[in-house]
């Protein structure tokens, strides 16, 4: 018998964000967030995991390479340590009903890992949410754990503040919680996946010459030196909360829009108000605003969007749109932000705007009224990929024969040396 | 008899920032701010005035070019209109004292105003807070008014708001006020130019592609969008205030220098706040705050800092800093934002730093500590010229027979058809 299972999990982007914890062990956040789950077609994590008494440690292999020194790994360690207690909770509970002879001791066997993201790490898009929520999500299923998403989420958090987020699919809340033992700090799904399908995203993959501050290190930088984060925390971030759960649940896209867009630039503002200070924003990044900003403008009705942008701890953009802009917005970016001629992997149209005239992505007439005054053409590749998304389900478990990530000894099939 | 008289000022950088207007027509603001007189040798406005019952018209050259509909300029006719009516009273209160006949009626003549800069508009440096210092006190000059530079400096204010602090050299405050009719939003000397003569000051002027938005223009829409805009106006800049004169008073570099940086990013993230956002720092104005970062770590106490970065609405630095680490720091920018070959005035050593080696510069060795890991060699000319400067005095009368800007029939002696 094989104690094994394979699960696939989502990357999230909040539009209402997180940054600052107030407890770094928990990871406890200083605000509440909100975030969409992109569809798992173009972005996912996918993890195996096999428990078995001949393993003689636990082991994890990231996509195919093997990460060392896993007992200093303290993130993993919570969630592992979290998700086995409760196995032997139920292992008890299943002793005195079954008898404990009957009860596979799955809490005592170790375990080999194997996690792949398919999507290249190097894209600078976050992948400890999807990779946290699909390890506890896959151990949980493996345990056969009878626990909520909503408790699972609360370990997930353990490993990574949003990958709470990714355990749901559609449109989902983290609230902070205010207990110091972090049990009311959980995801709730706000609406599901099937909610809103007019809503459709884009990834702007942007290049960058340097490294950024990580987002582990940055955030606590702020809640330290920031006085303008407190402010945020305190008298921006639960009203827009509750602004933008009611924007989502109505599908009022240009409130949606105005709130994503805000709340991002006052992240990003909070980053500047740092200490040293934190720069993820970078010129290409600042263009991208303007172009979308501009967008918007061409409409002539302030407080109407047809798009919004966010971006995260890097400078790749993400925007927000209902599908019948989409067009618009991709030939905008690939106008203004042009691929080389080498770059194949630009823009792969998943879902066939471009059929039969792919060649005119970048080159349609510009939106009526659209002011390209103060934008000017990048060089080739500053962006270097479009990704096309949707709001998307959250984790699901693989059962075909070739999803697992491992091979018959327990070791990945595709190893790296 | 000629009435005329010429004079100049100084060009100030705030280190703690102006941002947003409670009342747009009187240029009044919503916090206090503090700026630094900067040395007239390398910065500064000239004006000339001369009155005459023969001139048909009031006319204004503005670095020999004519501006036309001077009265649709009503910052100008704010000024023009508060002097003249000083100049009345004056006359007035003389024609009491020794009869109406011996009094000139010079607040009913037309004027020949002529006003220059000795450096380059291009160069994006504010211009409006010394020109608009210059007109007032040319003024105040010209007409003998009987008043305090500080109560001048309420009409300068509404010419342009940071006009009101070059009015006075060294280091100065200008109180918002709490009075609806401004007459309490006024410049005050906190030290005079000689209190502090090891700071210095270098100003680095950076390319840029686009003229970005006006600050008239852009503190306005801060002040209507931004939250955060708020919460430093009412509590964060009052204690700054406090901490920064006392800073100044004790030639406290450690404390002038954080507050300076401090309020330098505080105010681009109010900015960045602001919707749409608003940028003014580009990708070598945060490279150069980076590499200041990291001269100050290589002190290697935290809380120790050798040198203080601030930006007003434009990428260009001025970098405050001590006199025995001037050489350093000039030598660390010109090593990561080298002139080309051509480019003559990259640094013209004023104060004979370099005398003997000046091919030396941005070849000496780096400070020791100095971290440049995630700091790259920018391509030639992001940074176009490093100006090095020190605090400096308040406006000057000019009396040389050949300082007058216009000529004897009153038009400029330069003049550009």
């Amino acid at each position: 018998m094989l104690y094994e299972k394979t699960s696939t999990s989502p990357v999230n982007i909040a539009v209402i964000k997180y940054w600052g914890k107030r407890d770094t062990e928990l990871i406890l956040p200083t605000n509440s967030s909100i975030s969409v789950t992109l569809s798992q077609d173009q972005l996912q994590s996918k993890t195996t995991i096999r428990a078995s008494p001949k393993f003689t440690k636990t082991r994890l292999w990231l996509n195919n390479v093997e990460e060392l020194n896993l007992s200093n790994n303290a993130r993993l360690q919570n969630c592992l340590r979290a998700t086995k207690k409760l196995r032997k909770e139920y292992e008890d509970q299943l002793s005195d009903e079954i008898g404990r002879d009957n009860v596979i001791p799955l809490s005592t066997y170790n375990l080999h890992i194997c996690s792949e993201n398919n999507f290249p790490t190097a894209a600078g898009l976050a992948s400890s949410a999807s990779g946290f929520a699909c390890l506890v999500y896959t151990l949980s299923q493996l345990y056969e754990l009878p626990i909520s998403t909503t408790e699972l989420s609360k370990i997930a958090r353990q490993g990574s503040g949003s990958a709470c987020r990714s355990l749901f699919g559609g449109f989902v809340n983290w609230q902070m919680g205010t207990k110091q033992d972090g049990s009311d700090s959980q995801a709730l799904q706000i609406a599901s996946s099937d909610h809103w399908p007019e809503l459709e995203a884009l990834i702007c993959v942007v290049s960058d010459a340097k490294k950024s501050t990580s987002s582990t290190e940055g955030m606590q930088n702020t809640v330290k030196t920031s006085p303008l984060l407190q402010y945020r925390i305190n008298n921006v971030v639960p009203e827009r909360m509750k602004f933008m759960t009611d924007a989502i649940l109505r599908k009022d896209f240009n409130k949606f829009a105005e709130l994503t867009m805000k709340d991002s630039n006052q992240f990003h503002a909070c980053c500047l108000d740092t200490f040293p200070p934190i720069f993820y924003l970078n010129d290409i990044s600042r263009a991208i605003i303007r172009v979308i900003t501009e967008y918007n403008n061409s409409t002539g009705k302030p407080g109407e969007y047809k798009a919004a942008y966010t971006f995260d701890a890097g400078p790749n953009a993400v925007i927000y749109a209902l599908k019948q802009n989409i067009p618009d917005i991709i030939n905008l970016i690939s106008k203004y932000f042009p691929p080389s001629q080498n770059n194949l992997n630009y823009f792969s149209d998943p879902y066939n705007l471009f059929s039969n005239e792919s060649e005119k992505i970048g080159k349609l007439p510009l939106p009526n009224n659209f002011n390209e005054d103060f934008i000017h053409i990048f060089p080739n590749d500053s962006i270097k990929q479009i990704l096309h998304t949707r709001v998307g389900k959250g984790p699901r478990l693989k059962s075909g024969s070739n999803d697992s990530l491992l091979n018959s000894d327990g070791f990945p099939k595709n190893l790296k040396s």
